[in-house]
């Protein structure tokens, strides 16, 4: 294989697929980013296993394709030397079978590869359900969901986003829990497909990375995977397999107390909070209200404790005393775009709520920690 | 003690007496910042045991002192509390002995602390042979010369920067060295004190850091210690003990090849040949000088090689191929702020040196690698 090829675009799609590859595969060539020359276009691929990348640029202004191969590179170098070269193209030419040439004007360089023909058959599907967002609302979608997905949870189904229809209501419920807080949104879908399916969240997360404003993406569901076209890229995954639970029985109806408030003040004063922590991730920040007044404290016993009153707020019910995880509490307040969120609590043990008036499609729920 | 201060005033003096602070210190005290209430003045200090700085605020628009006493608080989460605050002023007082309140209008804060009693007295030495330097002149000199101190060298004189005096020859001469590459700087010096002090790496590096445009520095050097003035700021540090080598003696006065680049352009070129390693400190990269031809290359058994020819030069003198540290020779050639280096070489074995034509103050010199 030789090729002629503009070094910002080889190196956008070398930089795009190469975040896909996990250094803890068990199959070698999966270290690799195979390099397919065809006829009118060069494809860039890698997969960890479960979730595969496929890209690709067409011959043209930025690429000449002078002869065609395979060949699968191992490693970061290849990114480093193109990133550091100055030349609008570059020659990438496969030598003696495993090395290649990387060639600019008055720069050379000859790296190792690995075996091209070890690299496993990948089967990217293109039958499945069409979903098509807009990448404003996909990327909306994932803001306001994914960080609540677990990463090692035991229970394989949390360790993905669940996309559910409810064809009689026309809405796509999309739901993530790590079973310690839930994020739920609703969004308006008008289609006859029906399905159920757990989306794993590094897949989720590298669809956040690669959108682009003003893309329409395009989802494919099947049975057993879940692919995103994108321009010039395929990405895929296997669906998590398993039935994710009915998470509407865990959201409580009735609660004893209202608390709305400015949502931006309340996430800088629980950040206060939470500074006196050695690992910030943990701290215990606990929600007071009670003698007209509502504050923030926390308390660590080597280092100190903080406590603030929050100035604006509308309350409803009874007085209440309930301690959190400050991350949790953070994540699922930043979630909201809206100017005011409104806090529902039942007691000290039970899941509190959070909502905004002015966006009914969002619901956050966090699980309170016994302080005491 | 209760004062009432502008938060930005004590969050840049806390900042700023905090890096000195070494967590490896034996003596518990000696992690604290020392906050010290007079009538007229709050000072901060902190020291390593070697390095010590003091800084104050005066009474005036950002303080108000509403009673006296000493306080030492232990930690970075005063800082972090401090940092987090939106007020403009913030109120400290020391309470029950051991805690000190942070106040601010809705938020209060309030942390354990370390006993003040306990901390050393520290002397500022105020006495010692004075030098002035502009805030750019001396910057340039850090910049240009620091990097080539030693951090753990054997020979303790190594991880200091000599200052000596040649009253003769009116200049003041700075040198560092590692043993592996030497960086010698001269300037003007119209002065009768003379001197010849070693200055420890870490004195040298928060000095560059404190220095702000504008500023003009005086340094006082007496036979223990050097200290710097700077505003409101003093640092001072022992003086490394020992006899400074003759480095004069090392640096070669015939060379058998002379070879004048861009800088730049040569900075570049031996960049793209550092990027074949996995820890970029250590690569081995090779100027070859033959042919009419001079080449920069690099090779590493397990991931390939790089070759790249410099377009500009200008040669005297005999063919060379010599191997070197890139790390060494890049931090050599970006003190240099000239268009143009000379590399100065006698063979494969012998230190090179690099000067600029333009610019006759400074000097480089690094040592060789055999790569064979």
């Amino acid at each position: 294989m030789i090729i002629n090829i503009k070094r910002e675009s080889i190196l956008e799609e070398l930089l795009k697929v190469s975040r896909i590859i996990s250094q803890k595969t068990l199959i070698p060539s999966l270290l690799g980013i195979l390099i397919e020359v065809k006829k009118d276009k060069v494809t860039f691929t890698t997969s960890d296993g479960d979730t595969s990348i496929k890209s690709e640029i067409l011959i043209g202004n930025n690429l000449v394709i002078k002869s065609i191969g395979n060949i699968l590179i191992k490693n970061k170098f290849i990114i480093e030397v193109i990133r550091k070269i100055e030349d609008e193209f570059i020659t990438l030419e496969a030598v003696e079978g495993s090395l290649i040439k990387i060639k600019a004007h008055n720069f050379d360089s000859v790296l190792n590869t690995l075996t091209a023909s070890d690299y496993p058959h990948l089967a990217f599907e293109t039958e499945g359900k069409e979903i098509t967002f807009t990448s404003n609302l996909l990327k909306e979608i994932i803001s306001q969901t994914s960080f609540a997905i677990g990463e090692k949870e035991k229970r394989i189904v949390f360790n993905g986003l669940n996309l559910k229809t409810d064809l009689t209501k026309q809405e796509l419920i999309i739901t993530a829990t790590d079973s310690f807080r839930l994020s739920s949104k609703k969004i308006k879908y008008h289609n006859s497909n029906e399905f159920d399916v757990i989306i794993p969240g590094k897949f989720i997360n590298e669809i956040g990375k690669l959108i682009n404003d003003n893309d329409d993406i395009i989802m494919k569901i099947n049975e057993k995977s879940v692919s995103v076209l994108l321009n010039n890229t395929i990405i895929q995954s296997k669906i998590i397999e398993g039935k994710y639970p009915d998470t509407t029985k865990v959201i409580p109806d009735n609660f004893n107390t209202s608390l709305t408030v400015n949502n931006r003040e309340l996430i800088k004063i629980i950040e206060r909070a939470s500074v006196l922590s050695n690992e910030a991730m943990t701290t215990i920040v606990t929600l007071k209200i009670g003698n007209q007044k509502v504050k923030i404290t926390s308390f660590t016993q080597e280092i100190g404790n903080t406590e603030e009153e929050i100035q604006d707020y509308k309350i409803e019910g009874s007085d209440q005393i309930i301690s959190f995880n400050s991350k949790y509490i953070l994540d699922a307040l930043k979630a909201f775009k809206t100017r005011e969120v409104t806090i529902k609590m039942i007691d000290e043990a039970k899941p509190l709520i959070i909502v905004a008036q002015e966006d009914d499609t969002l619901q956050q729920l966090v699980l309170p920690i016994r302080s005491y």
